[in-house]
């Protein structure tokens, strides 16, 4: 649906097709996708210039965050799964599912590089992937609570994340250096 | 305090000084600042380079989201003070507090060009803001419950919002001309 808002000389479209709450949308970098998640245990994908959904993915639990990595090659998504999955979003198809989280997994969110991919859950686990390899995560130890928030320094080289045991950690993530240590 | 953690070769920074669950967390574009948010009522500025914190700043109520302006002269934070408020990072200090929200603000985001701000809540608003000009904002009408999600498109004329009422809202926000009506 297409409407034209006079008072505020807005137009709005109305994408409909989630069956329930809407957690998480992203624009794929270069505008022409548009992802979902929702409670309804799926991720839309959408075309944001004619408002028409493109596919309907199964994501077996409810979707908190959705994020397209910097090439916008693919999207993550995290929730009620206990897991990171990865879909593509040219065939669009799930395209792995990263194991590792004992918990809901409340965030995630790509290096500026794109060459990692960092998830933080209810197990207090902060995990960190490789989304090429589909190697095991290395695992952040050291929060005892909940972790809620996440994000990547502008240069890729920490990772700042928090939670609810009331402490900002920051990672050193970058490449192993003398420097770095 | 610092620590070395031999088995994943990560450096890791505890930075303490939040009374409650961090909600949120964002690293200034130049990467010199880090700012979280927490339930606390406060919003932090840090250093990553020391892990210090250089500021604890009042925000009257729980902050669920920080997030910077594209030039890192902003930092605004949502939350349960039913507003959005600006801080400027360098003086530190509260700038301004934007009302118009009637619930609590859940999600807040730049656009890439810095000229306009966005904030969702559960009072079923979209407001879009001028975050120099200090004017009322544009109250974007139409979802029908709590809104939990917003983001830009990449050249900033599209908002994308999602939530409670299980649609996706498509927001035409760039500059009015006939091509966009």
């Amino acid at each position: 649906m297409r409407l034209w808002d006079p008072a505020t000389r807005k137009v709005v479209r109305i994408l409909e097709g989630h069956k329930a709450t809407v957690n998480g949308v992203a624009f794929s970098p270069d505008g022409h996708l548009l992802a979902s998640g929702s409670s309804d245990h799926t991720v839309q994908f959408w075309d944001p210039a004619s408002g028409q959904v493109t596919a309907t993915l199964d994501a077996r639990a409810r979707v908190f965050r959705v994020a397209f990595s910097p090439d916008g090659h693919v999207l993550a998504s995290v929730g009620r799964a206990y897991t990171v999955q990865l879909w593509d979003p040219a065939s669009p198809q799930l395209t792995a599912t990263l194991e590792g989280h004992i918990g809901f997994v409340n965030g995630v969110a790509f290096s500026p590089d794109g060459r990692q991919l960092a998830s933080v859950g209810d197990d207090a686990a902060v995990r960190l992937w490789d989304p090429t390899a589909r190697q095991p995560s290395t695992s952040l130890e050291g929060h005892t609570g909940p972790v809620l928030a996440v994000a990547f320094s502008p240069d890729g080289g920490q990772l700042a994340t928090g939670g609810n045991d009331r402490t900002v950690r920051l990672w050193n993530v970058g490449p192993i250096s003398n420097a770095s240590v």
